[in-house]
């Protein structure tokens, strides 16, 4: 038995006694050291993927316990979350990513990350360099979710982009876009949020001042009507808006607009774990400032509090 | 003084005598021969763009009855709707389409086609070849608007492709993608609906009937929720969902399914005149199958009732 944090009928709850996973065939068994909570976790909490029952997360850095390619013993590393059944059309072309009978770490029918232990296929992990310690590994997931935006589409050298939403996902969007020399302005709703983003050196500004269409790329991150509202607002006739968030629910988006400016829409979901532990193992992507607290499993309730306040970007949960 | 058909206070109606448009520097003033009436009409009566108060209509054939340029002189000809200012930005890089300070025949700040004479600048203007006649020539704009997806994305050989909804536009639409060898399916909601693209040699099926995520591009011509809800099932991962229809209101598109599934949503509006022509010219298109009512414009009303039925395609209004 181990203790873990279960989402069951939309409730969230430390549960002391919870049955240790069994490594399926091809699964390591991982002894979890830290975990993230993501604003995915957020909205599963508040009733996205309504169907989800059993331990909650995915964001994770752990030391594997048991495999059965010994190579694997002892290790520390991180893990990619979606299972394909490796198979299919979509598998083969595209990855499990979009596998039609995936399974998603913590997300869908595969019990997470916020408990002692998890399992996963061996090729889903990645070994952590020694000098990369946990609280800048744990950040590999979110930020192999902001590279997927360089996967996805092409920035034109000088143009200019927005992000807006200088949140737990946002800043490592912005310090991804800014890496490759793209002009990123981080924009938020209040001078306060852009606190961070000024101290390490990105662009900064109000959403509301910026004028109309005055970005050819703008990339919602915030997964709020108002914030998506803006991002639209912000986009210039034949541009691009990136969704880099999960929505609750329906959201309105105002389609007259993207027919009448031709705006293009990308949804963005996960990305590239090997390049994103690379940059973590660079130093180029600063992810310590981004924590706002630490808290024990048995903690869950009040760090998922904790994490849905404004302004609050990652909050860490341990065994 | 001349007959019109007029929107004003979201109210239509005909009117005898209406002042006549004065062509301003670099205009031609233009006798109407034939109209069409389109979605965007409809949708302006029924509330898109309130603003909007004039002689209403932007799909035309006509002969130039005045011209600066005097080869102008005499010519039948169809016109692109689009005025830009010339000097922006946007002008000079995307041309008049995208504009910010742009007028439009009918639609935005300009007295449109449904009546006897109509202004447009010289530039607008293309000549109809002889052999093209006025019940041809005029589906060159709704044409050039269903070309438009040519300029914007590229279409896979091999790919299927679905267009929802075989109306007056999907079935422009339909033939255009068909023509280089895409493979396009037409989907209805009814059989009666599939018949037309049936006799013209298209491949069709019930959208409701398709299984999720069996196309790589889809293409919404409906405007309406459950075309579009429809348009979105049928994508899938990764693909292509491109809205060519205009929406009165604000619609509903479930935009976590964007993000999850990364959906590309690409808005598309007005195309190039010169391919469309040639196209009617070269009877590629087959456009008189889908005429289905012609009226004076002193019947404008109950023309636009006929055409906002259920199955009804284009319905042309004369002077």
């Amino acid at each position: 038995m181990m203790q873990a944090v279960i989402l069951s009928q939309g409730k969230l709850y430390f549960q002391k006694e919870f049955p240790q996973p069994d490594p399926e065939p091809g699964e390591a068994l991982i002894k979890v050291n830290l975990t993230g909570i993501c604003a995915t976790d957020l909205e599963m909490v508040k009733g996205y993927k309504q169907g989800f029952q059993g331990v909650l997360g995915h964001e994770f850095v752990g030391v594997v316990a048991q495999a059965s390619e010994p190579s694997w013993q002892g290790k520390r590393v991180v893990g990619s979350i979606n299972i394909g059944c490796g198979t299919c059309s979509i598998c083969r072309q595209y990855g499990p990513e979009h596998c039609l009978n995936r399974r998603v770490l913590g997300i869908l029918d595969k019990h997470g990350a916020f408990a002692e232990y998890l399992t996963l296929p061996h090729q889903n992990l990645l070994v952590v360099p020694d000098h990369v310690d946990d609280e800048t590994a744990v950040f590999t997931e979110p930020l192999a979710a902001a590279l997927r935006i360089r996967e996805q589409v092409t920035l034109k050298p000088g143009g200019k982009t927005a992000v807006v939403g200088p949140g737990r996902l946002g800043m490592l969007v912005g310090q991804v876009l800014a890496l490759d020399g793209t002009d990123v302005m981080m924009l938020g709703r209040s001078e306060r949020s852009l606190e961070l983003p000024q101290n390490l050196g990105l662009s900064t500004g109000l959403a509301e001042s910026c004028a109309e269409g005055s970005f050819e790329v703008v990339v919602d991150t915030t997964g709020n009507d108002a914030g998506l509202e803006q991002a639209l607002r912000l986009v210039q006739p034949q541009g691009l808006l990136i969704l880099k968030s999960t929505f609750a629910g329906k959201s309105h988006l105002d389609l007259t607009k993207l027919v009448v400016a031709e705006i293009q829409v990308v949804g963005s979901r996960c990305g590239p774990f090997a390049p994103a532990l690379e940059l973590l193992a660079r130093g180029a992507v600063n992810v310590k400032p981004l924590i706002d607290g630490r808290y024990h499993f048995s903690q869950a309730v009040p760090a998922f509090t904790h994490a849905s306040q404004r302004g609050v970007r990652k909050i860490l949960l341990h065994p």
